[in-house]
């Protein structure tokens, strides 16, 4: 109960900012932005600091060097982050765009415009440039934020909340248009995704776990983002330099991330020629591979050993590590049955020479990005230029790929009349 | 567990036809559009007989006379049935535009195109056109469905699907693009929510507590519609003449349906000129008033008697009858915060001649559509211009507002690449 109250607080006065924000000019957002990114630059010893603290509990604790990594800053990230803010508020403003107009035939003019969202709750783990890339991108859309972050990174987000209140302040905005959730108590986040008076929308950034969590116990609307079990398929007749450079880049240039890939589909007509190379490529890059019958036999010397016969389960399992599954199939139908069923609707690939059938891919496949003759790994906010991202959107609803400014945005129709009564 | 098994059947074949259906041509379905058409106006007298039977049994189980006439057809309603699906034929497929699309430095092409959503159910309540309507909009945006209608209206619902059905094999589309849940049992609804394999939407139309009941239940992403607690605000030097016309339409042209006003706001210094004349009209008509202390004082003699003091309820209250909220308000931005208290972002009316404050009221009010003298009662697909309409959404995310093609459509990029790795 007590909770409640504090949440319920917290969304009173994200409320009230957001009405502020809805009408706030596109000077005054960026001034924030601006300031907050100097104000990154300026005071980074202060982070790091807290950061450092941050980190040395988490490593007292036992947690990985993986979960660390993430955890920590550096100068290069923190100027990355100031960056990020620069670049977004460099972009245009997209509240007050006019989507669609029409009159009817009564006269009505009616106009579809886009308007800010309210206020945004998201929900993400342990990396802190996550706060300041998602509370920039929604202050820039006209929004208000909560923040719920890990509670592993407290003091480092607490810091740069701080940091960002102030430019708020100076800017002549309402200081509670970025809150971050500071009570650490799990149970809290459930009670937050309840707050159906409050709340506009929830953004869940993470693991497949908060994800799952999310969906079940939300009650206000949720973007889902980020599970990727990506694969790229090497076409017959594909060049096949190009399928080894996608394939090794798609797999091994950040094997954690979401639009990595996760399988590698081969046409058989090229299995013979392709596989051989590429598994000894792969394995020598520290691959490990499971493939398929027909993979396995194909696979050179000693390697077919090290290669493990691939099971269902495979197929249908997001690694985020250096291992890949492999399948020769028959045809390009075999390839996209093969995604359509095991894959997240992420993003997939095809390496092909065929105009036919790099159409046939792209119509029949069934994800939210789909690539002719590139690697998998370019579904991102940034790669995209959006000049960051809230995340990857893997669900239908509302926003597709990569989400920028534009998907923190929603439309109101305005219809001016002159007395017109139905 | 059988239920399961049941929806799962049902979900399989949906599945099926939307990857069919996703690469149909426009003009298969148009022709099962038009097909159908002319077999609601062939085969009335069966659609009537059966419809007859579903009506004497909810009869027989005495339910009331608004919900008979809302499960009850006639010729004309099947009319308008067959029409809506002849206005849907003629419309532009939203399938396969380019939404946007742009090259970056590094020569990938990226195209946003609008994709159909795949499978989507409705979960409705009596009213059979709904079954038409929907069905046809879903089927040219290139989806399959699976529709629960009321159990109340089974027949004539197996009747219309089964229309449906030969019209689609007849134009070479899959039978089960429009599926018809056929088993009574009220614990199917919550298992069909839960199918997250099979299910990309789910839209609930209906009453508060079938929206609310999906909300809690449903695993599966769910556009809401519906409930709407609709405001008149009669600002100062607003032309009188044209707001009592404006608020007569708006409560009493169909007091029953979400677009209807629930309260009118008066701006102080035009009360006295405008209450006591609209409160007696009203009266009239048949609605009951429940006003604040301003309103009663303003009642014209013995009215003044018949009018309940307004509570906090009243404010918040979709009355769905003949019976109007009224309270006087000392500005335009007491009314604004009124209706962003207690409104239910559905629809939402000033009436003024004032620029200034046409302007503030469209950018203040926080609602699906926001009219300037005329009428809530526009807010409709038909009244849009989108041929028939899925129904009013109330949420932000995805659509606002009434949904028609479009809304029941996601998007795809498409990328193009030369070779390009990260």
């Amino acid at each position: 109960m007590e909770h409640r109250e504090y949440l319920v607080r917290l969304g009173e006065k994200a409320k009230a900012a957001a009405q502020v924000l809805a009408q706030a000019n596109t000077e005054s957002k960026n001034t924030a932005l601006l300031r907050l990114a100097a104000a990154l630059r300026r005071e980074g010893t202060r982070i790091l600091n807290n950061n450092a603290e941050d980190v040395a509990e988490a490593r007292a604790r036992g947690l990985s060097g993986a979960f660390l990594k993430r955890l920590e800053l550096d100068e290069k990230k923190i100027n990355g982050m100031a960056q990020g803010l620069e670049e977004v508020a460099a972009l245009p403003d997209p509240v007050g765009e006019i989507v669609s107009g029409w009159r009817r035939p009564n006269g009505l003019e009616i106009k579809q415009v886009r308007v800010p969202f309210g206020v945004i709750a998201v929900i993400y783990e342990s990396r802190p440039n996550v706060t300041s890339d998602v509370a920039g991108l929604a202050l820039k859309a006209g929004n208000a934020v909560i923040l719920r972050g890990g509670s592993e990174a407290l003091r480092t987000n607490r810091t740069l909340v701080e940091l960002f209140t102030e430019a708020l302040v100076a800017a002549g905005l309402p200081a509670a248009a970025v809150q971050l959730v500071t009570d650490p108590e799990r149970r809290l986040v459930e009670e937050l995704l309840q707050l159906r008076d409050y709340l506009d929308l929830v953004i869940p950034r993470g693991g497949a776990g908060l994800i799952q969590m999310v969906v079940e116990k939300a009650r206000v609307p949720v973007i889902e983002t980020g599970v990727g079990n990506c694969h790229v398929y090497v076409d017959e007749g594909a060049d096949l330099e190009k399928a080894k450079k996608i394939v090794i880049n798609a797999k091994v240039s950040n094997p954690a991330v979401c639009n990595a890939a996760e399988t590698l589909l081969v046409h058989q007509a090229v299995a013979e020629q392709f596989l051989p190379d590429i598994l000894a490529e792969l394995h020598q890059l520290g691959v490990e591979i499971r493939g398929c019958e027909k993979t396995r036999a194909l696979a050179p010397g000693s390697l077919a050993e090290a290669i493990r016969p691939a099971t269902t389960e495979d197929w249908a399992t997001e690694y985020l590590d250096l291992i890949l599954a492999v399948r020769v199939v028959p045809d390009i139908a075999a390839a996209v049955d093969h995604i359509n069923r095991y894959g997240t609707r992420h993003s997939e690939a095809i390496v092909t020479e065929s105009y036919p059938r790099a159409r046939y891919f792209t119509e029949a496949v069934d994800a939210a990005v789909v690539y002719v003759n590139a690697s998998t790994r370019f579904t991102d906010g940034y790669e995209f230029g959006f000049g960051a991202e809230v995340g990857i959107s893997t669900q239908k609803l509302h926003a597709r790929g990569p989400m920028g400014l534009k998907e923190l945005t929603t439309t109101k129709y305005i219809v001016l009349g002159t007395g017109q009564v139905r």
